[in-house]
């Protein structure tokens, strides 16, 4: 039985059958129900080794093959000698960021900027696309039983849009834009109708994403083809220009032609990862003191308030789930089915024990 | 007697012969004192026409040729009708800045973003590089006693500078960076010193503005041909990085380079003008979560503190005047003379009357 979707190099990702993982003191043994690909998965595929450690990672001492999953949930199966507060059994979802307490981001509280960050699902310990992974206790948080296993292997992405909205100066009323509605951007779309965001624009090209986007609480749904943007965006906010950008897409012309759509001491923010460093119009920022910044991943805490936002039914993001998968066709149902048709999904699981 | 230092076009600045301007209704007649030439004169001389108008300029109705000069004090010597709290005689200092009061970042508090904007001395209603300069009333302060004329003309590049530390997020003992030790960078300096900055850390070539920087507080001045800055600033800081960076030299590899001597959620200010859209490495920006924000010019409040501070004795940036020259002179001995001997000079105020 195939039990592991590894990362062997740039487009070679094998369905390999592993040993099944012993569980040692501190760890827990999860059995996973749902792993999501991420377009950090996709960028390893297509463009790797980008996170996944050619050379030995400083905290996990693995290179590559490497077990791919950072977005999963599951059901305990063994926990180790030490660990306190789980049982087999327990149903779990795993906050894959890897970090250490030394660095001076770590020291002052940003463990999502540390030097050494790595992922379980990238950078070693195994990952969520396994019948098995065995990682250290302190990844593992309690899943209450109104979350589904489906649900919860969005939890992951849903962090990093709540945290990207927690960082933001975002107020209730705001008029804010979002660049790119792929599972990030639709993502911080709920996030931002939860929180009485007043017009939620899409700048997106894709049809299907637009539609998705609008079921979310996108207000305005905007094509950069058939509509100038700041001028569009100034109609919608009554001349007022919007407070806010999120930046998912990391497209250099999308980022310049949206800074003059934003007001005077607004605020760009930017979660994509960029292929190539953009040519960024410095000077229109300037001109409109425009702060443009950065939001990385997530810490501890917009991870646990997702799970709680979760439970209390506040998010309700199972249309995102495109498509449910076999761990076996996880290549050619998954990776490359995102690949060649990126316009019809928003976010594929596969399901790990299928 | 030659009386106008006037922009025809690129390259062609003349001191020309012009009539003495009537004081109207709402204005303000000013025999200016001394002027100072700015960056922006000088960019206007190599490259302009940038500010100066090509075309009429919507707020002062005008095109070049205009009178430059928009650092400057001088005596009023007629009000006009309608104008209150002033009277000839008096000593003032003017704030260059014109904004109207329609579009939405004045509306929102935020006149120095105005689409709008223009400056006396760039887009008309004359400049302080003259006999006499006549403009609204509006843009006239009264100069306590114990600031000189000389000192007075610094007002303007000093609330440029006070007005990017008010709104970047700079605590006391901050560490903090200076990219570029021109006048807007040493003004920083001062004021950060008077806020009570800890490590005041210039990155500068020219061994003068070095030294100079030196006696107006900074801290540490390094060569990056020399060190490495993010290595140094890491071990001045003792391993957390600097919390804020004020960027006024607008040079790509110095900006790139300085990322990763911030510490994560640092913060860099850009108040320099870009020739050119630099290609800006986000990822970095994003991995670290540092803001990158703009600064424009200043608000009224800043150019009001700046004048308390000098008339308090707070700040004493009397030794960036490095010359002063006749009017007759300013092109000979101002603006070729900058740009021949950048590194020979901080600030040369021409004497508006000589």
């Amino acid at each position: 039985m195939p039990s592991a979707v590894r990362f062997h190099g740039r487009g070679d990702i094998r369905v390999d059958h592993l040993e099944e993982p012993k569980c040692g003191r501190g760890e827990i043994k999860l059995k996973p129900a749902f792993a999501g690909i991420c377009g950090s998965d996709l960028h390893e595929y297509t463009g790797g080794p980008v996170l996944v450690p050619e050379e030995e990672h400083p905290l996990t001492h693995q290179t590559y093959p490497v077990t791919l999953g950072h977005e999963f949930s599951g059901t305990i199966v063994a926990v180790g000698e030490g660990v306190e507060g789980f049982s087999p059994g327990q149903r779990a979802v795993v906050r894959p960021t890897i970090y250490d307490t030394e660095c001076s981001a770590c020291r002052d509280g940003c463990e999502q900027c540390c030097t050494n960050i790595g992922f379980i699902g990238l950078s070693g310990y195994g990952g969520g696309m396994s019948r098995y992974i065995v990682a250290p206790a302190g990844h593992f948080y309690a899943l209450p039983d109104s979350i589904s296993f489906e649900t919860a292997a969005l939890i992951e992405p849903l962090a990093v849009a709540w945290h990207a909205v927690n960082i933001s100066p975002m107020k209730p009323d705001n008029n804010v834009l979002v660049l790119g509605g792929g599972p990030i951007g639709i993502a911080i779309i709920q996030i931002l109708k939860l929180k009485g965001a007043k017009n939620i624009i899409l700048v997106e090209l894709m049809e299907k994403r637009k539609k998705l986007a609008e079921t979310f609480g996108a207000t305005h749904t905007l094509d950069p083809r058939e509509v100038d943007i700041p001028k569009e965006a100034h109609v919608i906010t009554e001349d007022k220009g919007v407070d806010l950008v999120f930046d998912t897409a990391g497209i250099q012309g999308a980022l310049n032609g949206v800074i003059p759509a934003c007001k005077a001491h607004g605020t760009i923010v930017n979660i994509a990862v960029w292929e190539k460093s953009p040519n960024v119009q410095v000077n229109d920022l300037m001109y409109h003191e425009i702060n443009y910044m950065g939001a990385a991943l997530y810490d501890e805490n917009a991870f646990t308030e997702v799970i709680e936002a979760l439970a209390e039914g506040k998010l309700q993001p199972q249309k995102m789930i495109s498509s449910i998968i076999h761990l076996s066709d996880a290549v050619e149902k998954g990776f490359q089915e995102l690949i060649d048709h990126r316009d019809q999904h928003c976010k594929i699981l596969i399901n790990s024990q299928a």
